[in-house]
């Protein structure tokens, strides 16, 4: 499963500063880093009067613009989208995955947190213990780690590369993305080597029995078991 | 397959303003619309200083922002994609997709011209013959189709409803989506009904053997077959 680790702290925090340096620092590294901003309050994107704005206000539910450098997307959905689904749809072909926000999911996060001057404890710290693997400490970084997560390393919010270390533990950590990628109903479901090979498999064999799939390089599959085949 | 109509014309022909005008006359009828735009030129989207742009100035290869209601995307690509590849990917939930631009796809086409008051003929017709199922006319309407496409509907570019009627011919008559979406290596491939159920069948075997996946909903599943499973 592609690694992904969440940037989480309180509004105001410096998540995006903090992301701003992280992403050239782990690309400098050889990474291929992808970035996912959680907006609980919606947002605006693209320019009123361009073409592609027309198009997604005069109704589309979805509007894609797509040049020989970029492409864009805006959707609309009625339920906020799994963090898995945002992943496995639009970040499949990168490295690693860096989210602003989303302290809600049970991945894998550094906190930021700002430490008043004349301190002397941490404030709260919101993220789980099990899925905590830093404190980025903006302010006195010289206290005692949290009676609540004793173990966490606390680095300061301005060493990038100390920072940056702690995500590629994580990522050299994480097993490597194998063949298979697979959503369940919005959910990345892994899969054990043998499951792995078995369904590359025999999907690859079915596929390579249609007219001009020989020899298929990238196969990409969409099944709802709720609909029944149609002539 | 889904079906796809591409609107094309000359640049400034209008065809953005057609767009604008052909999707609420289609969501009018019921109908859940995508759109794509073709950006030879390349394009800016986002405004500079939100946090979604500077996670992608800042060097993501992928930023998404997702919010309760939207969720966007910007990526870099060093090719374009195809517009199988853009519908497969990022359109799979809708019941038609209208495209601006993409000529030089085997889609079907409207083609939008402009008569010059005074004309006796039509100007020349971009499309293939085989791909164009209507004209959409700006100015007089009141010509000879012309010999190269003689059989072509000829329309005004303001009777939206004549035009939504002509699209909604060819959105009935396309195989209602079955089960399973393929795409292999960027191109979609149609499946025959009962290679479909073999897909849908053999596939949701093997995931409902999955823990967790005893009923599963919708798979999605993507094999990079040049990859070998990993421990």
């Amino acid at each position: 499963l592609l690694p992904i680790i969440s940037i989480v702290g309180r509004s105001d925090s410096g998540k995006t500063t903090l992301i701003e340096r992280l992403v050239p620092e782990l690309a400098r590294r050889g990474y291929r880093v992808g970035t996912v901003k959680h907006d609980v309050h919606g947002f605006d994107i693209d320019h009123p009067g361009k073409d592609s704005y027309r198009h997604f206000q005069s109704g589309s539910a979805v509007t894609v613009i797509s040049s020989p450098t970029k492409v864009a997307m805006v959707r609309k959905v009625s339920n906020e989208l799994r963090l898995d689904e945002i992943v496995h749809r639009y970040l499949a072909d990168v490295d690693l995955v860096l989210t602003e926000g989303y302290k809600q999911e049970n991945k894998l996060k550094i906190e930021l947190v700002r430490v008043e001057a004349g301190a002397d404890v941490f404030p709260e710290i919101l993220s789980p213990a099990a899925d905590l693997i830093g404190l980025a400490v903006i302010g006195k970084t010289a206290l005692t780690p949290p009676a609540s997560h004793p173990d966490v390393p606390v680095i300061s919010a301005d060493d990038v590369t100390a920072l940056a270390d702690r995500i590629q533990q994580d990522v050299l950590a994480s097993r490597s993305a194998g063949p298979v990628q697979l959503l369940v109903d919005g959910i990345a479901i892994p899969l054990k080597p043998i499951m792995e090979a078995m369904v590359a498999n025999s999907v690859t064999g079915l596929v390579s029995a249609l007219k001009g799939c020989a020899h298929p390089g990238k196969i990409e599959l969409r099944i709802d078991t709720r609909l029944t085949p149609k002539g």
